[in-house]
């Protein structure tokens, strides 16, 4: 089980996910970077990931593709904005690619790792969005549930590496 | 003077600007990231640049700040994408520093510079808009008129250097 932290938003609509993982940061990192890893635990059960397309580079396009229980798949493609290996990771749904704008910019993942002593990590996931509407819709879609489910998942498959 | 060419736009919501200026692609890149040459030419006259931070790398930040013939400051805070020397820039008002999410995405603009033979380039400056209203409103604002204006003003201090 993960332990969760108190970590306050940085910015105006902003949710953060903050937690400590039973698992050192190379493996989180290598968890979130490596596809067929990803897919393993990166959206909580039961749904799956169809697909996963990562270019792990500031540029790089993301293209991860969910399906729900019924077979119905959702893509969500996006751009690394930024990585530091072992230590962070920025994304945006903003653009598709480098530099097509996405139909609708939603939110900008900014992921950090530290070390928490013991082998374990500091894990803080932040979503910043660009509007108000967005951030609620985003809490409302059940973004604590969701990602916390998906960071018990993560420790799990990090434990395995 | 520049010479208009013929580039379509090749997103949805684009604005194209595309010339050949009389300047090597050297010292236009200088221009575009050298804030007092900047200063030069970046608003059509007699508007004028009262400041010009550019701190030009992926993810670096930008703060220009335009003022009026009455005095009036307009601050236009953004963030590089992607820099490659001599050839491409590609900057984004949608954040105000990496990464925080500026209050309104408006645009993304993409400038490639290419060697047009005779010392001359072949200069290629896109706006693209997340969305319909925003590309039209840009348009209205007189992108097409003020970007023109822009690069006559920007050959003539490429001249220079």
């Amino acid at each position: 089980m993960t332990e969760t932290i108190d970590v306050k938003p940085e910015t105006e609509h902003e949710l953060v996910l903050a937690r400590i993982i039973a698992a050192p940061r190379e493996k989180i990192f290598r968890a979130w970077t490596d596809p067929e890893i990803l897919k393993q635990w990166f959206v909580p059960k039961p749904w799956t990931i169809a697909r996963a397309e990562l270019d792990v580079r500031p540029g790089g396009k993301s293209l991860i593709v969910m399906r729900d229980p019924e077979g119905n798949e959702y893509p969500n493609p996006g751009v690394f904005l930024d990585v530091v290996e072992n230590k962070k990771i920025v994304t945006t749904d903003a653009y598709t690619d480098a530099w097509t704008p996405a139909a609708k910019p939603f939110m900008t993942m900014i992921l950090t790792l530290e070390d928490a002593g013991e082998g374990k990590t500091r894990y803080i996931a932040r979503a910043l969005h660009w509007s108000a509407e967005d951030v609620a819709a985003h809490e409302k879609m059940g973004f604590h549930e969701g990602w916390g489910q998906c960071a018990e998942q993560l420790e799990e498959v990090a434990a395995r590496l």
